[in-house]
């Protein structure tokens, strides 16, 4: 028997680290950044206008007042977009648009709201200090600046300063690809008709679901045949394409199976009981010609997301890069009495609220021992009571995962 | 001028309520179910072992002890998925595996641990309440109950549930699809040399990764063409085949320009101000033959995307069914004096970090009438300075809108 620790230790030190890959900047939204962007242009690109006025020389308005306006002449107009160069002297004006290049000689832009708005002539109402309203060349990024670190979250901030920079591929961590299969004799597809003693395969569906939510990609490979040879061919072509294979099932420790010999084929699997609750049967392992991380979870569909969630999920983070592979906890007022297993960490399902008072209040749902998907399906948190716990009180701290999903 | 609340209510109103679509269960994540799913199974769908053990009669073991254990005859065994129906008698025994079939005439299943495992007779170590470690048909879902509300966000425990009632494809309200435009005679594509005087079209990238990080299903249809004829064609086919159109570019008030000529002819928008720093112009209605809506916001890169958080993001968020439209807002003390017009809602960049002593603290990032991308992607918070508020003292308290993405 090993602890929770020790079995996650074992996944997080085995799994590969996906090497960079290019992307589109938009379909690298979500990931992180896998180096670092340096800026080859200067942003702004040029002296300009930060919205629609006149450029003047900041010297020329400096009495300017709502009484005493300073009138200049408006020599031209500059649209944005537009490449002329154009150049004033003391006593002029240009009438700019907002992103339009600054004239030479003008040191700031009068808002058009601070004049009359004039077209040959403008009056300003209003003194400046030099540099008032004017976008300087690299003020955002100079040459050479850093644009986007590594391990930064692309985002649309990142997204929109990558294409400003001129880039239209990035480096990213990539997804990990994930294949999910199940095993189980008494398993059949969704679709199928449920005969007697039958189950229906949900593993595959929400197993493949939360390594999406975690940022996977993931995708059903289905339920394992009833064949050892077939089973084998299945395993190894899952791990030719895929980074990490996941196996839901029931296994047992003692008598091994059809499942458990084809994996010993494929280099082994040590089945381990872990000290936790639901579901203490895992295994892991490296199999394959490709040395690809198998990790069995159990085939209770709740013991499953459980078993996702304490070791898979994880996993997936520290694939992608993240530097918090664990959703952050909460200490909660349970309102029930909890009872645990000595030297078992128990995961309960729950529904956790804020205390009116400040503070969270728990309530578990259901059972731990038991298959209850509706119950579960009506969760927002696990409650995590430790190995050295076995009673909470009503009314005594529990520590508390919110998994909440938007609504 | 009108405010933010008078232009986000006009948008807000004018959204349409896309019909709900049939996917597939796995394709529905992350989406509200638009449909009462019930369930015509019981979930289980026959009492069974809920772990691995013996199936006996709960009055034979009334007073089992470890030191005074009961004998009995172990008759078979059933393992997960067999259809054969067991059965057994006074003084008898099944071995069970977890998900087995319980055998007719037994009430309980000894944990296997609780035995001593015997094969022809077992020796069973502790009485059990009727019932124990039974899973009853109908014990999660029977039939006709709610398997998912409508309304309810899909995740993995809701992809289990669906798919243990049998369903492969639910009603879910779609992903609304919003097309992206940008109109600027300065603008180039990322790729391109970017001449004197011209600017990269940033907005169609980061406004598509907004509006995907928001929920929708964004798709850039790039820089507007230099050409009313073709901008009136390119602006209807987009409202032909999306939900909303999004279009970026720097409106005058006052004259009218190429765009809002090629708008017009389409049916018009209104050009207003809005009281909210940055970017005042702002402009919506609804256009083209389907009558579908068409959200104007400034051109410029930080306030393009201070528009889409304030009015187009609610806005998807209100076409996918989302019951809390805006995000939640939290207190910090201002690390800084914020100078604010009188009249104007100011959202300014920042950092908020956790303050020590308990409450958030914000820093605010650049200046809110600059183009600073590179600033802009620092920041994981907007502050929002209300229309009546011309200064908020350093300490002084402060709304932040985090908008963190996941590290």
């Amino acid at each position: 028997m090993r602890t929770v620790e020790q079995h996650l230790d074992e996944i997080l030190g085995a799994v590969p680290q996906p090497a960079p890959i290019e992307l589109a900047v938009l379909d690298a939204q979500g990931l992180l950044c896998a180096e670092l962007v340096t800026s080859s242009r200067a942003l702004p690109a040029f002296d300009q206008a930060g919205l629609d006025g006149y450029a003047v020389r900041s010297a020329d308005i400096a009495t300017a007042t709502v009484e005493l306006p300073t009138d200049l002449a408006v020599v031209g107009e500059t649209s944005a977009g537009s490449a002329q160069v154009a150049s004033i002297g003391a006593g002029l004006a240009q009438k700019v648009a907002v992103g339009a290049m600054l004239p030479a000689g003008a040191d700031v832009v009068v808002p058009a709201a601070w004049t009359d708005q004039g077209a040959a002539r403008v009056q300003v109402y209003a003194a400046l200090a030099p540099g008032s309203y004017v976008r300087r060349i690299g003020d955002d990024v100079a040459p050479g600046d850093t644009a986007v670190q590594i391990g930064t979250p692309i985002g649309p901030a990142q997204i929109s300063l990558l294409a400003a920079v001129g880039r239209e591929r990035v480096a990213v961590r990539p997804r990990p690809r994930i294949a999910v299969l199940c095993a189980g004799e008494e398993l059949v597809d969704v679709g199928a008709t449920v005969g007697p003693g039958q189950q229906v395969d949900v593993n595959s569906y929400a197993l493949a679901a939360a390594a999406r939510d975690a940022g996977a990609e993931a995708y059903r490979a289905g339920i394992m045949p009833n064949d050892k040879r077939r089973m084998v061919e299945l395993i190894e072509g899952q791990t030719l394409r895929s980074d990490v294979v996941l196996i839901a099932g029931t296994f047992a420790t003692g008598a091994p199976d059809l499942l458990q010999e084809a994996l010993d084929e494929l280099g082994g699997l040590s089945f381990t009981q872990v000290a936790m609750h639901p579901g203490p049967v895992h295994a892991f392992g490296k199999l394959g010609p490709n040395n690809v991380p198998v990790i069995c979870v159990p085939g209770e569909p709740v013991a499953a997301l459980v078993a996702f969630e304490v070791f898979v999920r994880p996993a997936i983070r520290l694939m992608l890069g993240k530097r918090q592979l664990f959703r952050r906890t909460v200490q909660a007022v349970s309102a029930q009495q909890l009872l645990s297993p000595l030297g078992y960490r128990q995961y309960l399902h729950g529904q956790v609220m804020r205390h009116p008072d400040g503070g969270y209040v728990v309530e578990p749902i259901g059972d731990g021992d038991q298959a209850m998907l509706a119950r579960m399906a009506r969760a927002n948190c696990l409650i995590v009571v430790d190995e050295d716990v076995t009673e909470v009180s009503a009314g005594g701290l529990v520590t508390v995962m919110p998994m909440l999903l938007g609504g």
